[in-house]
């Protein structure tokens, strides 16, 4: 049985960046059969789409789901890593905790139009539930890290978890484990290596790190080792085509062009960078380099969302300002990196990013109806810097309807807000006690 | 007869950031006559907001409203001002031009939670005309500029429009006259004197400037007068208390102590700036000087939206990559901007800019149904970084209702908007016939 989309303003946001500005798309179960422009060819069910905006569901390349329950929590505080997220995450991350919190990051990212999430925290086959039922596609890694971790007390701890989140996930359709090593700073060299064979050993899955985000982990790198964090992690074996390495914000050109020689790919969180006060990375020298760069909201305590178009101003201001010019970073580059550059950066790109025939059919519905988007004489430039997560109307992932008319189907909204609210409930005394601690 | 909006989060935004968590404001006529916590007195009638969030209308303190027309035309390129924009506005602006555009601007404005607008722009009592309608407040700015303006074919016909502003405007009670000369580079300091004069001899109306936001401008004033641009404005005697400099991006210690001793105002937009690739205007120093600085959009065509929410973020981000430090302007001082300091920047926070008794009730309702709002630890954090248009539920100005329920009463959008579209549809064929030209 085959449903086509009829009467759509179509971005493919292939590599030529095709458009049917009067189009179709033809899906066959989960996949995309086939699409055009003019009147859509008979046969199977057909919707109007009101000559609303088509396009690929949104990649968000990095992000730690369960911390929207933290969201807003801890602002403006410089320590906050070891004053608040890392004792509060000791007390309180638990299968309970992490279900509620992905429950309600999922129910943001469907909201806003992102269909692809790679997350990376603890509990991850915990995660992995939630994801599946909401019917979102995710990357999903299980963090390791030598600071005491919620849910592993050693190294081995750690991979044991790896190990059971690849055999729950292997052969499920729209779920891909992953390893994550949280830092070289925070793992060492020898558990990069390991991971990297952890890798080679399980094929189909992915890693992610976070990589060369603060000064201390510069330096950390330089004093222990005698090279970059990049050099340092390149070197493990770690970077390599189905790494997402997140941040990478103080490289230098040599490890621009060490991180491209991998393979990696880079999640690019513009707003959360800014935020922490830490700068902008140089992602249009790392595009130059052929890396694939997408466009990520962090953690919600880092970020506070999960909405991508929250992200693209920043990741155009930003490309514009280093750049001193209006130049950089064109609107439609923006909104290939939030889809093709973000399945690309996750290995994806052989089945989403782009509305093509054969792809999987993860699309979203932009309503144009909202007066703020009028005039569009660029529509990239309208979904960039105009777009907002309530004008997505629609969302499908692999052939099924996430959202339809703002209609969350897949989770019961009033349910996943009530959970995520009883479980923060803790939190609060919890900061308290923290500051009063420390007065 | 008085209204009271009961069962209310209200932040008051007043000097000492006074919450009223269970909390009530009673209105009478268009003035602010009461608030407090607990439950609402008796008497007249009472509305429930549900627990959701009450606080002021938000102040736009730079922008050119119909440039929403052009919103999205002409993106990543340089040449933009000279290439497109003046040649579009000497061709198209006219007074039906002016009154379809600042009627789309009108209603993002309505919709997004903002109630006082400075506007600078040509045809300047037509936009009059459209914002009495809208029910906002405005501050309308008369451009004089040396560039053949759609309006004005000398700076006496320039004067002749803003004194017929003047005029027509004395004793409106929302709609206050300014005098816009366009920027020390494009008028001269002859014309800037002869302004301040117009602002002497006309009590009660206001002063718009662009300063210090280009290389070239700073070159020009050192070139032609052996000074910065804001030393030559502050010698012009143009920027004073009721004047509101927009941008102020390149402006040194000195620059910013001059500026400080004058009592001018500044209207900050990150957004515009951070697209032009100009840079990050010095917000935290000039806040340190005591200068009152707001958060503008810029025009359309720069900025794209009349969205004060998009702003935050950039705000935000810039003070603290500044600073590098994730200190600087926390989210409260970013929402004191946006409402208090807005209206000090430009000399209206005797009337607006806070919820207290005996100021004008411009107050916006913030609904928190939205699941990506929770959990909220740090409402004003909430503000800052989750809350969008979208979640601006009911508007009112001087105790007047312009929205209710997200349905605009004083505008009619479907008009707005194909009246916006027609006039619209002309620019993209000029635009194009300005490309050929140019190839």
């Amino acid at each position: 049985m085959s449903l086509t989309l009829a009467n759509a303003w179509v971005l493919t946001m292939d590599r030529g960046l095709t458009e049917f500005r009067n189009g179709w798309v033809r899906i066959e179960g989960e996949t995309i059969a086939a699409l055009g422009n003019g009147p859509a060819p008979e046969g199977g069910e057909v919707l109007d789409m009101g000559g609303d905006v088509l396009m690929p569901g949104m990649v968000n390349p990095h992000c730690h789901l369960p911390m929207s329950l933290f969201r807003g929590l801890g602002e403006d505080v410089d320590d906050r890593l070891f004053r608040y997220i890392l004792p509060l995450e000791r007390k309180f991350v638990s299968p309970a905790m992490v279900r509620a919190g992905t429950a309600l990051s999922a129910l943001e990212s469907i909201m806003g139009g992102v269909t692809t999430i790679a997350d990376m925290y603890y509990f991850e086959t915990e995660i992995a539930e939630v994801m599946d039922r909401a019917g979102l596609r995710a990357v999903l890694g299980q963090t390791l890290a030598d600071f005491a971790a919620p849910d592993h007390a050693s190294f081995d701890e750690g991979f044991a978890l790896c190990d059971a989140l690849a055999d729950r996930l292997a052969g499920h359709p729209r779920l891909i484990a992953s390893i994550a090593p949280h830092a070289p700073y925070s793992t060492g060299p020898a558990v990069l290596e390991r991971a990297a064979r952890w890798h080679d050993d399980h094929p189909g899955t992915r890693v992610q790190i976070h990589l060369a985000e603060t000064e201390a982990e510069t330096a950390w790198a330089r004093r222990e080792h005698g090279m970059s964090t990049t050099a340092l992690a390149a070197k493990s074996g770690i970077l390599r085509p189905g790494t997402v390495a997140a941040h990478c914000l103080l490289m230098d050109d040599a490890d621009i062009a060490l991180l491209a020689e991998t393979g990696a790919g880079v999640a690019h969180n513009a707003r959360s960078n800014g935020k922490a006060g830490r700068g902008m990375a140089r992602v249009e020298d790392m595009r130059r380099a052929g890396i694939p760069v997408g466009i990520a909201t962090d953690g919600p305590m880092s970020g506070n969302t999960l909405d991508l178009f929250a992200q693209f101003g920043p990741v155009s201001i930003f490309a514009k300002i280093l750049g001193h010019s209006r130049k950089p970073l064109p609107a439609a580059e923006v909104v290939r990196m939030a889809t093709l550059e973000g399945a690309r950066a996750l290995a994806l790109d052989d089945r989403i990013g782009s509305l093509e025939p054969g792809k999987k059919a993860d699309i979203i519905r932009i309503s144009l109806d909202a007066p703020r988007l009028h005039p569009v004489y660029d529509v990239y430039s309208m979904l960039v810097f105009a777009a907002q997560p309530a004008d997505v109307h629609d969302v499908m992932v692999a052939g099924h309807w996430l959202m339809r008319n703002r209609q969350v189907l897949t989770l019961e909204t009033d349910r996943v807000l009530s959970d995520a609210l009883q479980v923060a409930g803790q939190f609060r005394a919890e900061m308290n006690a923290i500051d009063q601690g420390q007065t």
